[in-house]
């Protein structure tokens, strides 16, 4: 009776531009689900162990069990890049989506359960074959700076038919990152959802992910941002890697010839935000550097939360300063603060 | 050949010494294996889940399973309160034991690998008949204050079968917990591994846990206390509800009665140490607080690690202090700093 009352009393097409408000979600994300395994390292550990700081490499499940028996005490925490900046754009108070393979593991509970603790939309039925969740052991140095293992485990049966097409349809933007490129089904997946976005109005934003994934996948890059892509985020050297070009500069600029908005991040030096010929150059926020990890995802959370949410590109970047600037003061790569009282209460916004 | 000619090298005694240093291990603990599931919350989630601030409750599988369901996103460290002493006392650089039952899943390997990766000798069977390992769901609130709600999981399966009796009997001292107490098969650990200490040279030292616990188990505590047990800690909840006198000066007292050391934490009071009727105060370190969890267990951790060095009273409570200091500074109970090099730089010991 209650329900007959409501629809009697708002007239049809207020009701579907509510249903519609409902539906649509800010952001929508696919990427690898992964669990991290974080340890506080020396350089010598790296060294000893052939480890490339500051990248991320991928690790068999032997070689990753020889790695987690060799190092120390750790923390385990839901990861995975994109994850993560779609837990930043939830704990922003945007509505939000994810798509990614765990498996039904108490691992993929965990993951599972940090996700939709947010408010997001997480339904990618788990794998229950045996793969275990994926896991990322990231070993951070005394300089904070971290340094990736990831077995992917379930994360490589991530395929086409996982895709949620309404989801994309639905949503303001799609977000991808480079590492879906690795496992050879998730990068259908990937391509999948890039075609479904570009037949709507949902905007397609992609993250390089990290300057081996890039140089892995050079071409394919390119050809994406050339043709597919609306928003490019990359850090320094993801994009001089891309366009082998080394002055960064330079290779900003080749980026922003073929995309309406990249936002490129540098570290301490803050980002360069560049949209139909205009730059913006925005200052990082200065804050005491715990570990590195999730950095430029929720730089991206920032930026996207801001995008959708309808604010200037300057803003934008301010938003993403702070979020990054929070994810880095602690170990970890998903918030610890309320990001959206954070926001509020240091720009106002 | 090798191993022949350091055998005619030194002679058998000499031999023998350094098996028998090799062997003796600090301290010894039992407890709990329990992965922690961390997660702020505000003082509204408690009141809304009937919870009591500060305690530690037992919860089903099913119940827990709820309370997941409606708590915030988590971080997964290595717990358990006996677990986290000897975690401390090895970080700290002494030589440790452990006993506890996890299931042979994936916090179970969790757990072992922490444990183990930082030198503890830890080699109880776990599990594999589907009960799952044991999880304490902690809720943080924004004045620090943790809140456990504890599944016990695999630990029930803790029994006298799992106590190592040569790992006891060379033992400086045996840690136990009075959470041991809650799983009935447990309970018989502890009486076993106590008998085993009493019998030997090894000093028994228990904490009393919990004021629920300490409830539900006081005439029991109260005779180990006064019969077996050679160093008893407990905070001022604890030590007052066990013997049923508010003030903290009298319990302290009473307790001092039956007992060579007696260990009384105050939170920011500082501690109380009463030796033969020589009491010590030691203030508390200051430190911001951002989360308690595991303040009283790496207490004892400090406080061990003196003890088995030798050092003074005094100074077993500074390091005692520092080590609280230190896990209190940031969220989960097991160290993030190292605290070998922390006791050698704030206290020169």
């Amino acid at each position: 009776m209650h329900c007959v009352f409501v629809f009697d009393t708002y007239n049809r097409q207020t009701i579907n531009r509510y249903m519609e408000l409902f539906m649509t979600l800010d952001v929508v994300g696919i990427g690898n689900a992964i669990v991290d395994v974080l340890a506080r390292t020396e350089d010598a550990f790296l060294a000893e162990h052939n480890l490339t700081k500051g990248s991320m490499a991928l690790t068999s499940a032997e070689d990753a069990e020889k790695l987690y028996a060799a190092m120390g005490p750790a923390v385990e925490v839901s990861g995975g890049s994109a994850a993560n900046t779609i837990a930043g754009v939830a704990a922003l108070g945007g509505t939000a989506g994810f798509m990614g393979k765990v498996a039904d593991d108490q691992l993929g509970e965990v993951f599972s359960h940090d996700i939709r603790s947010l408010g997001v939309e997480y339904t990618t039925t788990p794998t229950s074959d045996g793969t275990p969740t994926a896991r990322s052991f990231i070993l951070v140095t005394p300089d904070a700076e971290r340094t990736m293992n990831t077995f992917l485990g379930a994360c490589v049966e991530l395929g086409p038919d996982d895709v949620n097409e309404e989801m994309i349809k639905n949503a303001k933007v799609l977000y991808l990152e480079g590492y879906l490129w690795d496992p050879e089904e998730a990068k259908k997946a990937f391509l999948k959802a890039m075609d479904i976005a570009n037949n709507s109005d949902t905007k397609v934003a992609l993250t390089l992910s990290d300057s081996f994934c890039v140089d892995r996948f050079k071409h394919e890059f390119i050809e994406l941002v050339e043709n597919q892509v609306d928003i490019l985020f990359a850090n320094e050297a993801e994009i001089t890697e891309l366009y082998g070009e080394k002055n960064f500069d330079k290779a900003a600029q080749m980026a922003a010839e073929h995309l309406h908005l990249v936002i490129l991040t540098r570290s301490e030096k803050g980002a360069v935000i560049i949209s139909d010929g205009n730059r913006i150059d925005i200052p990082a926020f200065d804050t005491s550097v715990e570990d590195t990890t999730g950095a430029g995802d929720l730089y991206a959370a920032g930026f996207l939360y801001g995008f959708t949410q309808g604010y200037s590109h300057e803003d934008c970047g301010k938003i993403a300063a702070l979020c990054a600037s929070e994810i880095i003061s602690h170990v970890g790569a998903r918030p610890e603060t309320d990001l959206n009282a954070l926001v509020k209460e240091k720009l106002g916004l």
